[in-house]
């Protein structure tokens, strides 16, 4: 398999856009990221891009194809791929392979979706949890995240201030990215004192209904550097399953296919968790950050709540974790979100990231998108090289 | 990139299932397809499940998580992809790839679509045409499909005879497969004396609503040689976009999309259309046979209507087309057809197609994919190794 680079990213605002339709948000993100590249449309071949869901949010599917026309690639081979909340994270997934494999040099991945657009976005959403076995019966994500969080505060003594600090960090990055949704500090105050939820899940603990699209662009690393681009290089790349209802996992404190896909990236990538400089985690709700933080290795278990109250995962922490502001606060467009994450750490690696760009530049990163209540996960571990 | 074969196939009957849930489904097809490999579920490494929405026809998005899990597959990576009526061709065509890459050596690709639940199926398909300028203004798919029929037959003079022997082909061969929705031959006069849907077309003219999953499994050939199964090879891929809405094309009796993924798939393959022995060719509406066989260069523009009315595309014919049944007879779960084609074509190659095996065994067969109105559209080459 041959090495890929990225050697480009974009993205729009995210937002509640009602002004922009679901093939302007691609189109702008697309544009923004071969203008970023220096390569011509003509070059690109192949697309992937995830989306989770534009036929309940805005009634299109079929939505590679007319995306891709729209964004001036007319004729080239685009698939959409999904994976609930994940989908961006698999799109990238299957476009790394894509010129791994030999079969294309310029390969775009991206994701977009439009959530503001009149659906019921509770129930678009719940789509993503067994509908027979899960939805049917009532629940929808918060709930689902609040079972994992009563039993992550039941098992090691989590704290709500902990789920709070993951906010407070997250917004407090955020209010760093012109493109975030919410571009505003918050306290612990605001988070505690937030209308529930569901326990002990407040408003401030949960990501938004986001609209927004983001691309990548992946080229061979020998053609990128031929193009004179800085070498941001996809080490390792981990992709797992599990079942998607919450009742059939045998623990609730934990997401195994987290855990399991980070132990396939870091595999092939030769390094561990401790060789991570920076990190986008998927914070859908503040629990899923701690959770995650401790499959990922970052932490033991039981203590990514405690390193977050420490500042061990702000902006100048040892380990900083979500410097775009995360789902939290730059928002969370479902499809977008996970190719969203590569495009910060690929400024990140670049030094590009304005105001939250970290003092120490980072060398390598990884990325941890995440789809229902941990049902697919992809890892994605990226290297610059300097 | 590493040779691919076609290991194991299997397939639900496909009709109106009442009683049997998308999930079900789908692990029925991936078990027999398993078992026809005598492969284990451990071997598998990944899935690419093809699905136009289980978002709209039955509230299920994350899809390629829950079904693996129910196919006992759970854990390894799974992806769903779509691309409306392609989705089955380009879950075959990232299957073949991600085996190809090097990255992984056994990988399911796999179909599936619950059309009957309730649902309205007409909307649900309509999402695969442009929402905003085509379906906003009412247009449908047989709507679509009959302009491209009129255009046809003002251009080149093909009659309704022609388009109705299509119908009578196909279900002459769907008799003949025990797994098609409808198994009854039917007459020029059953097709052109039924109710007329969208003039020329005409309800024997449309394929039906479906419910039914298609897997196969692939791996390298260089281990399907030591597992000593028939070596069904995939020597060309071919996959291209066009703009979904019908408004924007340059000739409305022409669908570039399919001349575009052919022609990559031709030059694959260093064969062309007069090396092609078998095909299963995307009918959706006969007049689509008609369009895409033309595109294919099986015949020249404008003569595919005679070829149909002088036999020749019959199962005992100089080119045989959709000895299946096709999408007509056979049915279209639109997911899972693009699989279904491919599991007809090694049956063929093979020599297990049962009473419709063709007189001399074929050596190359073309599989042709395609979505909405043309707006995406997958082709693949299998050789036989004899």
């Amino acid at each position: 398999m041959r090495e890929v680079a990225i050697i480009g990213v974009g993205m729009t605002k995210f937002g509640e856009l009602w002004d922009t339709p679901l093939r302007d948000l691609f189109a702008t993100a697309a544009a923004e990221c071969l203008e970023d590249a220096g390569v011509e449309r003509e070059k690109v071949q192949s697309a992937y891009i995830g989306c989770m869901s534009g036929g309940l949010f805005v009634g299109q599917e079929h939505l590679a194809s007319m995306l891709t026309d729209y964004a001036g690639l007319k004729g080239i081979s685009a698939t959409r791929v999904e994976s609930a909340c994940a989908s961006g994270g698999a799109a990238f997934r299957a476009a790394w392979m894509e010129v791994a494999s030999g079969m294309s040099d310029f390969v775009l991945a991206g994701g977009v979706e439009k959530m503001n657009d009149g659906a019921d976005a509770t129930y678009c959403l719940a789509t993503a949890a067994d509908q027979e076995y899960e939805v049917y019966n009532g629940v929808t994500f918060p709930g689902l995240y609040a079972m994992i969080a009563n039993a992550h505060m039941e098992k090691y003594g989590t704290t709500p201030q902990m789920l709070a600090q993951v906010a407070v960090k997250n917004h407090a990055n955020g209010a760093l990215n012109p493109k975030a949704q919410f571009q505003m500090k918050i306290t612990q105050d605001t988070v505690l004192g937030a209308v529930r939820v569901a326990e002990p899940l407040g408003l401030f603990d949960c990501s938004p209904v986001t609209d927004g699209a983001a691309c990548v662009l992946l080229a061979p690393v020998e053609v990128a550097k031929k193009l004179g681009k800085p070498i941001v290089k996809v080490i390792g790349a981990g992709h797992a399953t599990d079942t998607i209802a919450l009742h059939d996992r045998e623990d609730l404190a934990a997401i195994p296919a987290v855990g399991e896909a980070a132990r396939r990236a870091y595999e092939m990538a030769g390094v561990g968790p401790d060789d991570i400089d920076v990190a986008e985690v998927h914070d859908c709700f503040t629990i899923a950050e701690i959770v995650c933080s401790e499959e990922l290795g970052f932490f033991e278990r039981g203590k990514a709540g405690q390193a977050a109250l420490d500042g061990v995962t702000a902006l100048d922490g040892a380990k900083p974790i979500n410097t775009s502001g995360g789902l939290k606060s730059k928002g969370h467009p479902v499809g977008a979100s996970g190719i969203a994450q590569i495009c910060e750490l690929t400024l990140q690696l670049t030094g590009r990231a304005g105001e939250r760009q970290l003092k120490k530049k980072p060398r390598i990163a990884l990325a941890q998108n995440m789809g229902g209540s941990g049902g697919s996960c992809t890892v994605h571990i990226l290297e610059v090289e300097q």
